[in-house]
């Protein structure tokens, strides 16, 4: 068994079945044992922005981590924007990355640059296999290492000649030990001051928190005590829609975030830290918790908020489980006419199928969907944690792959798609049941708004040329039949009624230019 | 003045006045000064990895540095693969990376990470300004950094409150400094050696001495003592066709590499290193100069290949000018029938306009063209230095705005057009005179030679479906008509001859998908 064959062996026996893939010469006997293997399934991209933002998706849908192929530095690198979204989400994932042959290192080849330097600021855990003799337990050191008390995306460095050496075997799998407890006597001193505050006082939910089981434990405290529950302003996967317990959700701009914490006290965070702004505006709070109000951890990022929660939940006499649950409220169809965003949303709404998993990365847009999606059929809701655009389409590619025939719905705005369109053609090589929902306004809308929140006062055509993307516009669903992805466009509301309800009954990739 | 003013007034005064850009909220006040300026002219890009890969193409031809502007740390990553191709061109650019406010670095927001390192491994110079005082001479610096002996993209990291706050100035722009000399004893040592070997002795070009002045000289050795010249397999610019001194290209593989250097005793470097193979594979030789063979360098690549050249054209007693030059040559029209990479390459040869730019990343395409273009109209040649696929859209984007209205011909792979293929739109905002041939073979054909190469031998179907791009087949002329360029698609060699004649004619970005 040569290096390569041990690394994939000891994937599978760590239960990694999925490879997300883009690669190159150096990758070559990594390709070739997956091609032997009869249980990994590659994913081919064309583009490794797609490979690392599919491994994002997949990670949160599947909850374990997805193998990724990636073609030396400069590939490591194309990927290296949504591997930062990727370990902002907690995403475990084990990137392979292909480097030159240990013999061929001090050559300085084109292809040559430090890895490991450039991954660490990116990955939670960085190591290049040195021999053959470790190849195996490095393997499955990567595994366990993706699925630490806080998870995300490690980098597992494969010189050539490591893979195509004989003489590998594979790592023995190693047990991921159960997450890092909260103490019992905190949980109880913040159950003995939140119940003091009443109303005023918060959960603010990270990390796992926002999952079913988080904002189940979370309403029984509400019920209990009274407490506000409140999620991140981005949140990995939330419980969603009719039935579950509703939540509020942290405001993006920060006049509205402090606003919205103005009268907490105490703030508990749970699998999370205290919330700050996402840039810094002059003369504008950088930090949203209300001044003096005591800001308390139930769980760290790497303690475990769910098992916490519930235990906040016995020890405030919550009910055994929440009452007060989201009525299913299925809008009206939206009045003809124009599209705009709350008409999209109210079809969406109207229509998503129950269990359906939402990627959202339509940024500007989002923030009109809070309410509506509220009353919809039961379903998950995944934000951008990172920041960093272009995560939406590859998300939805490894969600739909984890999610065994959930219809995934990407709502994404159209600067954002431009950056990962290469997505598409995966989904339809895949033939993944995703619906693309491309909020088409031509322009990086929010830098529209930020430009002046940063200070620039009046900017002049010039600078503001540089925030609009229509001039030529893009045909984005002509782009997607280009990539082999069915697509229509919809500029008036009857029209996106239309087109999306039929394409929740359909299954298969689409998209719908959803024209504002 | 405010920081952001400071930085671009400086960039200005320093002779840059072209900006590549895809910014975000950090670089707003960037975004601002550029509006203001009626200097810099901004480029707006989709995606950061056709910013990177503008500078490098633009550096090549402008032969000075282009500013970048990009979005803290993904935003740079997504930039890295070409910034890493630039870097291995020695492009000269300067890019200028926001980053969180100084006062908001510690909040840990979400788009924060440790950009200094992850800028390190691919830039030959990093910085990131700490104060107000010193943004204007820190953007001096950068500017010189970039064009230091060995000039590549630099980071200038630029916290936005920095940008924000008032009471900068410009920087004093710094004088580039006369490159090393290469010492004169060695090359009157050289000129003994290379005169006893007569044609066994061999010129190998790197760096700056494939341009026209360096060939020229080389070509003046040459006549008077025998010695071949022979250019790196990648080179920066290379001036090629009628006119021109011929020379040859050292292969890219190993078996063909050595062969070519079997006899050659003493191999003499000029700006670059020792020949080293792009890849190493098992039993195969990394180093191509033949054993026991001299290697000497004329001029290191931090050294002035080209005073050297010229002065070891002198020390052999060479002409005063070179008189063996390619005669023109162009071909007859190909034979009717399929579309083949030489009836593809007969048509470039025939009709490419002089003083055209020839942008080539058709990879295994490329292997056939040398002979063909070398007795076309004269023209500069730049291959993809780094590796990293992807470069040549952005590339003959940037290299169309420094050639001020030469016409660039973009030679892509379909393969590698669809990790940046949103330079198209770029071409199509700006109108640039750039026509991309896009050799579609549907496949990473170089990995299927590769695969066996490495030691893989016989690949079953599921290894080999990961090399193959056909299912779904791209259609890249829609994709481009998408992005606003104009396409078209030829199947049959008297097609493309049509279509690639018709296009030499007209100006503006079209698209050619050369279907083989």
């Amino acid at each position: 068994m040569n290096g390569a064959q041990a690394i994939i062996h000891t994937l599978e026996g760590a239960g990694v079945d999925v490879c997300f893939a883009n690669p190159g010469t150096s990758e070559m006997q990594l390709v070739a044992a997956i091609g032997e293997s009869d249980k990994m399934k590659p994913v081919l991209a064309l583009f490794e922005g797609v490979v690392t933002g599919a491994a994002d998706g997949y990670a949160r849908i599947a909850d374990k981590p997805a193998a990724t192929l990636l073609h030396l530095g400069p590939g490591m690198a194309n990927g290296l924007a949504n591997t930062h979204n990727a370990k902002r989400a907690r995403s475990a994932s084990v990137n392979l990355i292909g480097d030159h042959a240990l013999s061929h290192k001090n050559a300085d080849a084109p292809l040559a640059s430090d890895i490991e330097t450039g991954a660490r600021p990116f990955h939670t855990w960085v190591r290049s296999i040195q021999s053959i003799d470790t190849a195996g337990s490095d393997a499955a050191a990567a595994v366990l290492a993706s699925q630490s008390n806080v998870p995300g995306p490690v980098a597992l460095i494969v010189p050539a000649d490591v893979a195509w050496t004989e003489g590998a075997s594979p790592g023995k799998p190693l047990a991921v030990p159960a997450r890092l407890k909260a103490a019992q006597a905190g949980i109880e001193r913040i159950a003995v001051q939140l119940r003091d505050a009443g109303e005023r006082g918060a959960l603010l939910l990270g990390g796992r928190a926002t999952t079913r089981r988080g904002i189940e434990a979370a309403g029984r405290i509400r019920e209990a005590i009274g407490t506000r529950i409140i999620s991140d302003t981005f949140a990995i996967k939330t419980a969603r829609g009719a039935g579950q317990v509703g939540i509020e959700k942290l405001p993006y701009f920060a006049e509205q975030a402090t606003e919205a914490l103005a009268n907490v006290s105490p703030l508990v965070t749970v699998e999370t830290k205290p919330p700050v702004a996402f840039f810094a505006y002059p003369g504008k709070p950088g930090r949203f918790a209300a001044p003096g109000a005591p800001v308390l951890s139930l769980a760290l990022p790497e303690e475990d908020g769910l098992a916490a929660l519930e235990a906040l939940a016995e020890a405030v006499g919550g009910p055994r489980e929440a009452v007060k649950r989201n009525a299913l409220s299925l809008p009206d169809a939206p009045r003809a006419g124009k599209l705009d965003v709350m008409a999209m949303v109210t079809s969406v709404a109207r229509h998503l199928p129950e269990d359906a998993i939402v990627i959202d990365e339509s940024i500007t847009a989002s923030i009109f969907f809070q309410g509506v999606l509220a009353g919809a059929r039961p379903y998950d809701h995944c934000d951008l944690m990172g920041g960093a655009i272009g995560y939406g389409l590859p998300a939805a590619t490894g969600a739909a792959i984890a999610g065994r025939g959930r219809k995934v719905v990407c709502l994404e705005g159209d600067g954002s798609a431009l950056y990962t369109i290469q997505a598409l053609w995966t989904q339809a090589r895949e033939n993944l049941d995703v619906v693309t929902v491309m909020v088409s306004n031509r322009t990086y809308a929010i830098l529209n708004i930020e430009m002046a929140r940063v200070g620039a006062q009046n900017p002049g055509p010039k600078a503001l040329s540089m925030l609009r993307i229509d001039e030529p516009t893009l045909d984005i669903a002509q782009i997607a039949r280009g990539m082999g992805v069915e697509s229509a466009r919809a500029e008036t509301a009857e029209a996106f009624e239309d087109l999306f309800a039929a394409a929740m009954k359909r299954k298969g990739p689409f998209l719908i230019e959803a024209v504002l």
